[in-house]
Formats: structure tokens, C-alpha cells, sequence
């Protein structure tokens, strides 16, 4: 992902200093840097901004400020509008996740794209929904669905990275391999006998499945294995 | 979705008022209603975190506090705990996406299932990392991976979101409840005590929390726990 095709945010008449901040946090941790102010109400720069960016600083340093809509947009070849309502009957809608994916094919080829943000009490006004190619939607709980501003911008991001960058997958950790499990359960087996664990020889089989099943669960590590030897071990001995 | 189902959401040691309110709000925004505290710093119930709420009222309101974290998971059947960093080298680490997945799986089963987020400034630390069956990492941008808490819990909400809509999802077998586990591991613990099993006294912490994890990474049915205590009782007679 190079820096240059990442979506640019852009925040329309932001309202407090603090939120723009939380922004700017959000943005960084998806990997996105590219912010710009439309108009913002308190003017620019503002230190409750860079309080809340906690380490986001190069964020807020970078950010660019524009008097109007037109001019923050002007180099832009693509135009998403955030919006809690269905403002538009003519403007496409598409969900978050569904945009991200469109974002990314587009960023595939060439240009820059630019998501807007509205103000804090209102969001965005018919003005700059008319800017838009296309409305973006967060598909949260109808009954209560206002997000804050910063979270808005984090969800963005969040499907953005999601469909950016691929590392859904976590290593595991080492597993003790299948023989060393089973010489800890051959072992229990055989204690288990000793002790008369198995009533009858013909439950012995079900029982014996069902601890392997247990025990094979766990995943258990080399080093969880060697405890469990260790558990049996002072499980034998006589009470000191 | 059912009520009943949604994952519990359990703050450990928050620090901030504020930080609660906001985090009933993100959990509102994604249709979760069941919140926890473990032992807020100021106190219970906090003004500023109705402030923050924002109209998320119902869910402060309806916030269940706990002295300790046992407590607040002892009617739980499976422990998410949710981590910026790869702190244990046994417990198994999924994404949020992943998890949420899990869980919805989890919960067409039946049962209660609990995801922790520690406080603030530290993060959940090792005593509540082991009695996760499962980690959750955030995979957010590496350089900058630190999520506040309220985003930590909406990114949560969202992805679980995400999946409760979806229906395509095979039940998990029952899990036992956490206090099953616990009278399992507390027998356990009491004759391996007798046995001389810790070496020495400085030891036995990190041993107990060796065997926490690992007993409860097998999210063991109730019938397995039972069949735990079976296994003990035999081990514990002299040989036949």
C-alpha cells in the first residue's frame, strides 16, 4: 500500500479541536495519513487537537486546511460522503466495507480519493452530498445509530486496512507434536488403569476417546505437555 | 439475535468515567447491551459516564459491578480477552474478525460469552490473560497499533455485528461455566499442593497460571469437567 493512494479524510467544518485529534489517532492506526480541514470552527492549528492524536502528532502536523469544500477536493478523482441518512434518492449508497472494496479497486489504478466527514451536530449538508460520486453508510444499530465523529473515521479506516492490507492470519503457537500428546496420554492410560479408573474393559474405549478428545483440545504446547507430565508425576506420589 | 446471546462486555479496572460512557455508546451503536465492570477505579455509578453515553443510557443504567474478575465471569462459557500485544505463547490468538465468528458460533450453541478489555493506561495483565480461552488482537497499522477503549470495544461490536446478521453458522458444543472450571482447577491446585508438587512458594503463581490456561484453552464441556474430576479421584487412590 503506498502512501500516496491511501484515501485522503477530509472533515468538513469540524467543529472541536479534541475531535479532530481523536481523527487523526483513528486514521494512523488503520496506516492512513492524509488528512484535510474544511473551514474547521476554531481555526487550525489547535493544541486540544494534538492532546487527543496521543502519538498521531505527524498527523496533525501534516494536515492541510482549506477555506472551502471545492478547493479540498479540486485533485481528487474519486468522492465518498459519510452519512447516517439516506439524504439522496439519486447519489449511489454503499456500506462501509462494500466502499473500502470500491476504494481499493480504484486506488488499483490511479488517483486520489477523498472521504468526507461532516460536522460533529449536523454531519454533512446537502451541498456536499451533491459533491459525492458516492454515500457511505455504517451499517450499526438502526434503533441507535449515531456515531461519533472519530468513530465514524475509525470504522472508515478499519475496512479500509481490512481490504489494503492482507493479515487476517495469526500464527498459532507451536503445538506440541501429535506424539509427544500421545505419549502423556498413553501414560494417563496406563495409570488410570492401575487405579482402577475403568469399571468395566467395555466403557474403557469411550472413555479413553473421550480424554483424547480433551486433552487434543487444549493444542497444548511441548512446554504444557512436560506439565503435565510433571501434574501426573506428584498425582502418583504418596501425600508428603 | 437475542439479547440473551450477545457477548457480555466486561471492562476491567477502567480508569475514566468518561471512557465507560463511551464504550456504552459504541457497544449500543452495534446492538450490544450488556456491559460489566470489574472494579472501576472511581466508583460506581459515575455521572461522567452518563455524560458520555450519549443517549446509550439504558446500558449504563443496567451495568453490572464486580469486586474481582472470577466473579464477573463465573457464569461466562468462554473467555475472549482482548490484547494489543502477543503476550502469552499458549493461548491461541484470533482477530477480531475471526473471534466474532467464533463467538456467533458459539452462541447458536448456547451459552454466556464474555470478551474482557483491561484498563486503560496497561491493558489486561497476565492473571486476567489466563483465564481467556481465546485472545483477540486488533490488527491495526504496526507502527501505531493503540486503540482507546472505546474503539477497542466498537471495533469488537462491529465485527460481531458483522456476523450476527449472517446465518450460516454450525452450533459448538456447550461449554462448561467458568466456576465448573474453577472448582476443577481448585481441586486440582489443593492436591497438588499436598503432593509437593511447587517446589517452591515463588514458583506456584506462574504454575497455577500454566494450568489455568491450559485446562481452559479445552473449553471443556460440563461432561469433560466431570470426567476431570474422575480422572483426579482415581489418581489420588492408591494403585489397586
Amino acid at each position: 500500500m503506498s502512501g500516496n493512494q491511501d484515501p485522503v479524510i477530509i472533515l468538513v467544518e469540524p467543529q472541536l479541536g479534541k475531535n479532530i485529534g481523536m481523527c487523526a489517532r483513528a486514521m494512523l492506526n488503520c496506516g492512513l495519513t492524509r488528512l484535510r480541514l474544511v473551514n474547521p470552527r476554531d481555526g487550525w492549528p489547535q493544541e486540544t487537537a494534538r492532546a487527543t492524536a496521543a502519538d498521531a502528532d505527524r498527523v496533525i502536523d501534516s494536515a492541510e486546511v482549506f477555506a472551502t469544500l471545492d478547493e479540498a477536493i479540486a485533485d481528487c478523482h474519486r468522492v465518498y460522503a459519510t452519512t447516517a441518512r439516506n439524504r439522496s434518492q439519486t447519489v449511489p449508497v454503499l456500506t462501509a466495507e462494500a466502499a473500502a472494496a470500491e476504494m481499493k479497486s480504484t486506488t488499483e489504478g490511479k488517483g486520489s480519493i477523498a472521504v468526507l466527514f461532516g460536522p460533529e451536530a449536523s454531519g454533512l449538508d446537502g451541498e456536499a452530498i451533491a459533491r459525492a460520486d458516492t454515500l457511505v453508510r455504517f451499517p450499526t444499530n438502526p434503533e441507535f445509530s449515531s456515531l461519533n465523529l472519530a468513530q465514524a473515521v475509525l470504522l472508515l479506516g478499519w475496512e479500509w486496512r481490512r481490504v489494503a492490507v492482507d493479515e487476517t492470519v495469526i500464527p498459532a503457537p507451536e503445538a506440541a507434536t501429535r506424539e509427544e500428546l500421545d505419549g502423556f496420554l498413553t501414560r494417563l492410560t496406563e495409570t488410570l488403569d492401575e487405579k482402577g479408573f475403568f469399571l468395566t474393559e467395555s466403557m474403557k474405549p469411550h472413555s479413553l476417546q473421550s480424554l483424547r478428545t480433551l486433552f487434543t483440545k487444549t493444542g497444548a504446547t511441548q512446554q504444557e505437555v512436560k506439565l503435565l507430565h510433571g501434574v501426573l508425576t506428584a498425582l502418583g506420589r504418596k501425600d508428603k
